[in-house]
């Protein structure tokens, strides 16, 4: 630990003392994450987070639809996106509603793309030669400067909340802010000054080697994050979700879902791509509102909770 | 007729009579539109016109299903808008469409807008307060600078452009370059530039008394517009149209319509917005994909033609 480090977390540790909250004292960091939410350590508890919010009609309709039915309880929403003031009008009459903010420096759809919240001129190397964002995160990662990827999600966490949306997590579509350490570092940093936990879980500590050097101890890092990939064919679909449920182990997971229907305009968004296509995010959608999915959840005794238990958490009040 | 005017003119003559193509002398100016296109004085032509490409994919869809029947020829691409690029590729794959540019300054939906092509601090006088277009072509008209919306229009020539769309003819999403003189001046400066012929009829003379004196002698202007208003009750479509076929007089006429599908996006995107919604686009579909659309186009000797027909006589190589 850098002698910064011990500087920071023993200040930390002396206005915790002094505050008024006692719980979130420096000693805090020796409880798991479950038991500073209020529950046993031995807890299963779960986020069922549903990614994309803003990017179509037809994601924000299923999201919201699931949201309903309690069983999908978070999701993050795409500033840059054609559809964001809908899921923004939704988010000011939903207010209760666990929305985040899945920051944006991709584009990554043939027939359909959106650029920057920025001045494009301002963000020239978040750009293809298209003027839109790049399509993907490789590219963006290695092309756009640090800076000018500050300023972009700065302004996009700026229009969310001018558009009524009080964000209570930040993740990054495709993950862009976790492709190096500079950005990753730069996205903690700017989290932190906003308040926002980050999505940020143990089982990447394996494979971004960069992290323990640049968590700080305030930092909250959930247990596991579970996500259906390329490898499970269409009918397996829901064997893979029942099989994560049941071997569910305790502490805080958070399944990163993609909701949405299989109708035309999702279609031909993701035309030619099947991975992450209509019919994948209509079977998230029909195993996510299923009462399989709600007895599952009581049979292996899993808690839902939300990012801004966590957040809540994380900066007390 | 101003000095300018009168050299221009005479230069315009002594070009056409030392050029190729005689039918297109100074003459030409006192032949009626259909003659300079080949046909007899007394002939019906018309062009059937799609509005809004690019907008949705519903739209898109729609209007090229609709080119491929034959009986809409003719429509014009939204640059600004999600789905230009879906549209920009069924150009490049149908090189003969006759596909224009639909100008756009403005970005009318409740839950689904756009910005402009240029970076947004370039044309500031362009955007409201959430840093889209406005919602209305008369606040554009007011607010925006007629050097920004020149910048504007000009950029979304170019990405069209870029994008290998070959545009045909140039007109105005809800009219705004209509707005007043000093706006159409520049729109018909920027047209004549690009070569591109502008959606103007002999029936606007009346309501835009500021016409003759920007008008060139090489301007173009069609006879008549027929666009269906909120004034025709969503049963009366068919009786409309088939009264203005019916009705039709010689001259070339242009049929502006809107045709996309009433489906979950375009209800979406015209949510609380039954004027030009989905429904209506809908029922614009259906009439002019009809074999009662066709028959009485044969019945009324009705011929179709298109902007690039009128683009070739308005600028010959």
């Amino acid at each position: 630990m850098g002698r910064r480090l011990s500087i920071m977390l023993a200040t930390a540790c002396l206005l915790a003392i002094l505050g008024s909250d006692a719980r979130f004292s420096c000693l805090a960091q020796s409880r798991t994450l479950a038991e500073r939410l209020g529950y046993p350590a031995d807890a299963k508890l779960l986020i069922v987070h549903g990614d994309d919010l803003g990017m179509t009609h037809s994601i924000n309709a299923a999201t919201t639809k699931a949201f309903a039915t309690g069983l999908v309880n978070s999701g993050s929403i795409m500033v840059p996106c054609p559809w964001l003031l809908e899921i923004a009008t939704y988010s000011r009459s939903n207010p209760q509603a666990d929305l985040g903010l899945h920051l944006t420096l991709t584009s990554e759809w043939k027939n359909y793309r959106w650029g920057p919240v920025m001045p494009k001129d301002k963000v020239s190397s978040l750009l293809d030669d298209t003027g839109y964002l790049y399509l993907s995160e490789s590219e963006a990662a290695s092309r756009a400067t640090v800076a000018e990827v500050e300023s972009e999600i700065r302004s996009q966490i700026e229009r969310a909340r001018k558009l009524g949306i009080q964000p209570t997590h930040l993740d990054s579509h495709m993950g862009t802010l976790y492709q190096n350490k500079e950005l990753f570092e730069m996205f903690l940093r700017v989290a932190r000054e906003n308040k926002l936990p980050v999505r940020l879980s143990k089982d990447m500590f394996g494979r971004l080697s960069f992290l323990p050097s640049i968590m700080q101890p305030t930092d909250v890092a959930i247990d596991q994050i579970v996500s259906i990939d390329q490898s499970v064919a269409g009918d397996g679909w829901v064997k893979y979700y029942t099989d994560a449920l049941k071997a569910l182990t305790p502490g805080v997971t958070e399944f990163v879902i993609h909701l949405a229907y299989d109708d035309e305009e999702m279609k031909a968004v993701t035309v030619e791509h099947p991975n992450w296509g209509a019919a994948w995010r209509q079977r998230d959608f029909d195993f996510f509102t299923s009462e399989t999915f709600r007895s599952l959840l009581a049979e292996n005794k899993i808690k839902l909770i939300t990012w801004r238990d966590i957040q809540k958490a994380q900066y007390p009040q």
